[in-house]
């Protein structure tokens, strides 16, 4: 099937929204936080354990999958979600992110782009229709269009070059892809100008897409001129269509993203700073490492309910981490995604109750961002 | 509670047995294999994992938690059970063996072992009396006795040095050793000498301890020795006694040390290997990193229950594991506890059934060593 996106409700001060949207691996309640899985993995977490603490839909990374294992390879293994041993929606990205990010020596044309494997050096053709057979092969319920992520800061012409790139890809996509299980969506550009943001939302949704992914954001602006793109993005897609706001995973973010219409967002944040032995808290980060947790045997958050918080304390969870004991990365990754899922769960019942400006003021007053 | 073993059924071919060994977090069936959880964590494994898998009693290693976090703050946090979330039986060993296999820079004396740390070099000592506040403050239910292992190969009058210094340490340590939840156990030296074996089981028995450990085994020698030695060893330990053979973990070994009257074992192998990706099988060892395994969507035997194996195929792990990802080692960690505490099972329910030595016949028909 493809998916369906049913508007729950609307908030009436701000433009967040509650939804579901239906996949042929069942439904997920919107807004939602989507844990990444970059090499067919939440990183340090198993799908037990991804389930556990709430995760409705996870993402796997389309250039990483291609290089390794193989698109292939997981084709013949029956798809990513049989070869990973998870049963729940999979959103993939398209590569055009890593494409550009992972790669120096990487030769862009109108046809796609030429880039070099960041793993063994070798060459390789990433073009629209080359991406869609890729995801076509994954297997994902939600698969991105190949798009043009201009840098930040950026000469306006080449922003300008990249959305029209990313409009002429996405047509070429939705030329590519056919599979029934599988919803194509597109991705809306345009960098940090608030009219290139609106024509390519113009241009992307005229090609109507199922859904819509808001890219080239959370790469290095500053967060107001996010919020700015996305006040003039979010209101250009149609009502009945879920928007993603892609890469973006800090709390505030995931908040003030809701705010203004988001239903989906993605970000290796949670996991890649708690591999660094950093938590989220409501109050805002803390590192567990610090001399100061040695000897403090309270859980990470009195208040969480996540599996690491039931069972074990700051100082032990130090220990590990000063002992480079994978179970304590295990561990804050845990509370880290189970803290994002839940804060998304948290601002949907607050949307439902009609409390949602509420929350959003009794949150900032309590996040030190 | 001090431990107590019940000799359930004797073998009528070998000198294996079945019994029980009752503690204060449970009772535990022996042959019973011990996974090592040296800086309290069963690497890669969480408690719940090792449950699932049929561990019965984990392993602490006192010199590391000595070192760090430090036994204080264990003992601060409830003990090693509550630091670490595991609430079945522990043994802690004495850190001897590490003392004399991680310092170059040691000096031995009567009085105890002064070395430098592998963490920081700060310097250390040792004492059975020191060793004894340790374990009792890390609250195991077993505790080894502070022992001196000779290396092999080692010039015959240094192994009798070390075995005097065991008995004399291993005296002081009863002294000093009074937890009335902890079971102190003696060690057995004596090198690859039968008569040093012999006097080292007389004296250590002598002084009465509720099981007994067989040490400076499994040190590099020939596996016939360490057969030969334990043939001369074992039945000098009164038979209401539980006897550990430590630091031996590969399955032939276990078979062996079983037929030879031994009831626990403990190793870092089961877990070492599987970071390496290599696994064990009923045919002997699979290195998973192999490129043969890429395509292959079995999971890792067939035949094994484990979590690993009812959710992954070898494909999956040999991308994991090829990527670094650490649920690869974590998948490759649990079926590897799980085939050797399997294993286990395996040969008690075999001597209760009065079918051990076809069972061993079976085994070495199929496991190439």
């Amino acid at each position: 099937m493809q998916v369906k996106y049913h508007l729950v409700k609307k908030d009436e001060i701000t433009a967040a929204r509650a939804g579901t949207l239906e996949t042929t691996h069942g439904k997920i309640d919107t807004p939602v936080f989507m844990p990444v899985g970059t090499q067919a993995t939440v990183k340090t977490v198993s799908p037990e354990e991804l389930k556990d603490l709430g995760a409705e839909i996870i993402l796997g990374n389309t250039y990483h999958l291609y290089l390794r294992p193989g698109h292939d390879l997981i084709a013949e293994a029956g798809g990513l979600h049989k070869f990973m041993h998870w049963d729940r929606p999979i959103l993939t990205d398209s590569g055009g992110f890593q494409v550009f990010s992972l790669n120096e020596l990487r030769k862009i044309s109108d046809e796609g782009v030429l880039f070099r494997s960041h793993i063994d050096g070798s060459s390789h053709l990433f073009t629209p229709e080359k991406v869609m057979e890729i995801e076509m092969a994954l297997g994902a319920d939600i698969a991105m269009a190949f798009d043009e992520c201009a840098p930040y800061p950026c000469d306006v012409k080449d922003v300008v070059k990249a959305l029209e790139r990313t409009t002429r890809w996405a047509a070429r996509c939705k030329e590519a892809h056919h599979h029934e299980d599988q919803s194509l969506f597109g991705i809306i550009q345009g960098g940090m100008v608030r009219e290139l943001r609106e024509r390519s939302a113009q241009e992307i949704t005229a090609l109507d897409f199922p859904g819509y992914g808001i890219g080239g954001l959370s790469v290095g602006e500053p967060k107001y001129l996010m919020y700015e793109m996305l006040d003039c993005t979010v209101p250009l897609i149609p009502e009945d269509k879920p928007r993603y706001l892609m890469g973006v995973g800090s709390p505030d973010c995931l908040v003030e993203g809701v705010a203004r219409g988001i239903d989906m967002f993605d970000c290796v944040l949670p996991t890649r700073i708690a591999r660094n032995g950093t938590v989220f808290l409501p109050t805002g980060k803390l590192v567990i490492r610090n001399a100061e947790y040695a000897r403090d045997f309270a859980p990470l958050d009195e208040s969480c309910g996540c599996y690491t918080c039931q069972n074990y304390s700051r100082a032990y969870i130090r220990h590990l981490i000063r002992c480079n004991e994978v179970l304590g990365i295990r561990l804050t990754s845990i509370h880290n995604l189970h803290f994002l899922v839940n804060l998304m769960k948290q601002i949907r019942r607050a949307i439902l109750e009609g409390g949602f400006y509420e929350f959003r003021e009794h949150f900032f007053a309590h996040y030190m961002v």
